[in-house]
């Protein structure tokens, strides 16, 4: 009895619970086989460089976001408030951030943001350190002391119109010989309020780490249009648990997802499970005597998913085309021509992109309660 | 003095109106060019046969939706409620009806559902003068009588799986007979809950109409689950002037559009301009000295628009697929390679149909303001 | 093993139906000690007289505004529709509702509108057991064949402006004839969309149990603006059982109370007990070393309750007027001087009436946990 | 035709404003007769003392809240940032804001708040030139040199549990002493989450100028639960113009009224034009023949007013407490016996206080169509 209780407690507590999420803000993305969908942002800033708030602002959005990990990545060169704040130590904002989230489950990641004319524009350099030792002239230098320290490094905005007039994402000759030497691992496909379709050639070109980034000065909650539904972009990074070891060792695989503005960007290998894991096939039962099938299908993801039908079948429901609102649910009937015990659905998933343009194609094979 | 104070109460008005209207549930489609475009819903019961309303709440619900024209269409052989209403003529739901509808613009189109086994299944005969007269045995008779009388008539739910099972819309001979003999003018590619890909290859084929109705038998805030943005399925009618003779002459043209759960489906004739009305490009203008231009779209429409980029550029803000609230704006960033004085867009409208899996690719001429 | 899923099953179920509930427009409020409170509306019409619906409608709305009971009191002798519906039979609506209501937990209590000039105005009979013995010319008589059937009989719309000018509700000398020979039992202090203090009073006098009615013709959806958080008048009653013969039991012994558009009339008996098992009192605890202590309020009715502080003490958090919004919670700050183990809460409960401006004043004994 | 257009132009911008003003969280209160209503936060704390944002983020908040004017009040001798911002210049807050204020219509008062025990407790001294010179050991010298500058000043929080264990807020000798120098101008019945009846007394007793401050130290929309339809705490201050002048004057002629979480409190001498301007009575006729009229009713303010009648008359529409929603309109009946060419309707106005438990009793005459 008293073991019933318990559980009864258990279970009270873990339909309070549920409400409260479903009320929240937090990011919600399932855990996909083999790892933990981690929620990171990487590119982060302070009013250490040039953001408008304090280290402890940027814990608690990150608390409210269900982010897992964060890095404060100052700029090391730029600093506009160096009048008020004259510290010498670009260590500082990590240390502050990383006490102030002793309380949250919350990873600080340490890092700093190397910031130069184009080539080599911006970089982040996480998992360093000593940021102070990274605050050297040569920037090829910058690259090679970050490796030093074991730094994962990626490629900031190569979008960034101030930077790169046409917002066209180039490949320079520095930039080849930083992924040869091994001193540039990623690249940010999505930054602050900008996707770079060029970005993202050039992660698959060279086998650099797919990235999305926040890249936040001001506030989280005005930048990206909370109030109207909108969210930080981060990084999903696939781990096997949650550490700051595994995550490192996770972004040297290249097992990330960027989501940003309900795009979800990655490679065939994490992306087709990430998919796979927040879409939930339920029951699928013919009505009465005809040969349509209704199929439930469930969205556990923080995503609208937007489906296009590539199956041998149509739909009595629906037109190619489908959305699937985030926690939503759906039923789709399709008309499979005769009775069947099992079915092959197969979709192509618009809000997904695995590389410029294309759009990863997932199947489902769903058996049929006759 | 006083016209300036005319105008400006005329203004204020239109401001309560336009305010008004925002917060209200009417359809909202903007007119194309040459035609007004029309709200209708041809196929509606009432407790005359098998519903669950008198007919005032059928004008009432038409008010409330914005509608144009409506017509109730009884089911001439079909009567559950006869003990109650033991009413021998056809006639009387269509007459309550028109004068109920007096206050309102609405028009109400006499009309009546012959309702038959497959084939030829049900029918709907509108711009009819007596539904008695159709309320015949031989089904043929009935259709034959009906174009006696001038009516516009439509298969209604050829892929209603009462009758058929597979769902699968499929003409047989004596359909073939009818739309030969001229006896047959439309098909409903929407139903209720349902669409039909089968359906709208055969209106092509065929060179029947394309309708989507309601078939509303109880009400059409719960059916069409209006509080969460559902909407009733209607055909939308691109009429020279709103008149009964004006709609009866763009059904018999062929110049409609199904509006069905987010789609729009009709012949590019008609499709493509009520599209380009619904997607207005505003202002285009480069971002500083880069050759990325902010273009401005809105969308007027009561459609959430979903847009498939297949311009030679690609975008700063977004990937290839864009959707577009209805009454929304976005600021699309186009990177152009160099700055232009004249760009062009083209989208594939996924929320669109002139064929089964077909959407309509649309382009945009646009101006920059350099 | 197999009871523990089992009872996660159960639990899981309950989670989903929880959530379920919160997102519909069941009306809800607790019961009271030794009575379950029933969700009841017994003045209701349908086309059978002249309301615009067939009688399904009235049974889907109420299982949609989780009602208890229902009463389709149709007029007796105002037949608007009677060219369509030509039945004799004045108990017809009551059967088809009856019949319909069987797949659902909804009571469908026999009943109809005695529809005289005013003395004595409109009443409805409910519990009769056949409507055409009441359809009568002497009102007196009616009133009596409607007592000889067992029926309860209240007064609707005592200030129905058509009837009464002033819409002061009025008592005559053939109502207190009619209460003297225990004829009359009830009165309408809430009907549609009005409220009536005189009525209120008459009831209070004359010991008439307190009715509240929606009298509904068109839809409910529509005449109390659901979409804009309204409900429909109802009674709750509070019955030893969900049976009709309770309901009837809790009627004549006036245990009920009238729940309109955020107000509750009601005996101070009934109306204390639903008032103290709406508004939960949770923990208390001072802030620190303060003399201020944090009380948690839950409010686990639809109502929106509008508190008037009366206590000894000021709050720190709120002046003396405190809104708690439906199923809302709330945490007051009070300063009690110095730390006590228990104080009294004492509110004045502005959206509750036990007569004309009279609110009733409720309070609480409060543990502290200190 | 020019004019005309340019009449057009001028409403459609109209349109859009109102239109954008609609959905934004600009608080709003009319103007009253003589004055302008002006919004404004005198108590704001940035990373120049223990707030944890940048003063741009200041500045952006009171532009997106629509105020016309704040003070950034940064401690002078809590400065837990030092080691980090060890800065020696307590301007240096105000003169950043003020450079940032610089492209909007806002007005950046220069202030700082004097922290010490209590007595004195806390203060906040605005319209000061330099705040280093208050900077100085002996608490009553602060006050003196701050009136040396042509300061208000005002106690901040007496009701500060941290400080006042009761919450109750307790004039001292001290505060006498200062009061009656001439050197104390204002007090806080508003701070943060907090108001108090007993400095509304104090207020009162002693001629102090009521204030609602925020007192922000994080992000306004999360203390202040904006999502939840929250609002900062600010003061209406009643000024002849928007400038600082002007706002001075208002504040030492007392003419204040503070808003905190839906509470107006003030002197009767503002809180009735204001309450008269916000409730604006429209068209008042009677239904048919009968003596009940139908007043409209329009809320014009983000206030929720609710208003208990205490009119002669009772109402056909609701009870004797009736709640009005920002922006709302409500059409309440009103029975007058007899048909009267002129009304008077009189409400204690509940979410009002003009002492502690006082709320304001204002009558309005109503002309009436006959």
């Amino acid at each position: 009895m008293v073991t019933l209780i318990r559980i009864l407690n258990c279970l009270l507590l873990l339909l309070l619970f549920t409400f409260l999420k479903a009320q929240d803000r937090a990011i919600e993305f399932p855990d996909i086989p083999g790892y933990r969908t981690l929620k990171c942002d990487f590119h982060i800033h302070s009013v250490f460089s040039d953001g408008s708030v304090w280290p402890d602002i940027r814990v608690q959005e990150a608390v409210k976001d269900g982010l897992d990990a964060i890095s404060l990545t100052e700029h090391l060169e730029y600093q506009p408030h160096l009048a008020d704040l004259p510290h010498p130590d670009r260590n500082r904002s990590y240390e502050i951030a990383k006490e102030l989230a002793k309380p949250y489950d919350l990873l600080v990641i340490h890092g700093a943001e190397i910031t130069r004319k184009l080539p080599p524009g911006h970089a982040n350099a996480i998992f360093i350190t000593d940021a102070n030792k990274l605050n050297i002239k040569d920037s090829i230098e910058a690259y090679r002391e970050a490796n030093r320290q074991g730094a994962f490094v990626f490629w900031n905005h190569p979008n960034w119109i101030a930077q790169q007039h046409s917002g066209v994402a180039t490949l320079t000759e520095l930039h080849k010989m930083l992924i040869d030497k091994g001193h540039l691992h990623g690249i940010e496909v999505v930054n602050d309020l900008t996707y770079s379709d060029e970005a993202l050639q050039i992660s698959l070109d060279h086998n650099l780490t797919i990235m999305g980034c926040s890249d936040i000065h001001g506030l989280v909650d005005w930048q990206f249009r909370l109030d109207q539904g909108g969210h930080r972009p981060i990084t999903l990074v696939f781990a096997t648990e949650k550490s700051e070891a595994a995550i490192k060792e996770a972004l040297f695989a290249h097992r990330t997802v960027a989501w940003f503005d309900n795009l979800l960007v990655g490679q065939m290998l994490v992306l087709e499970p990430l998919i796979r894991k927040s879409i939930k096939i339920g029951k699928a039962t013919y009505q009465g005597p005809s040969s349509v099938v209704s199929v439930e299908i469930e969205n556990v993801s923080d995503a609208t998913f937007i489906l296009k039908n590539e199956s041998t079948y149509t739909f009595h429901s629906d037109s190619d085309v489908i959305t699937i609102e985030p926690k939503g649910k759906k039923v789709i009937e399709v008309k499979t021509g005769e009775q069947k015990s099992q079915i092959e659905l197969q979709f192509s998933i618009l809000n997904a992109l695995m590389a410029p343009n294309q759009h990863p194609s997932v199947s489902w094979i769903v058996d049929v309660d006759l």
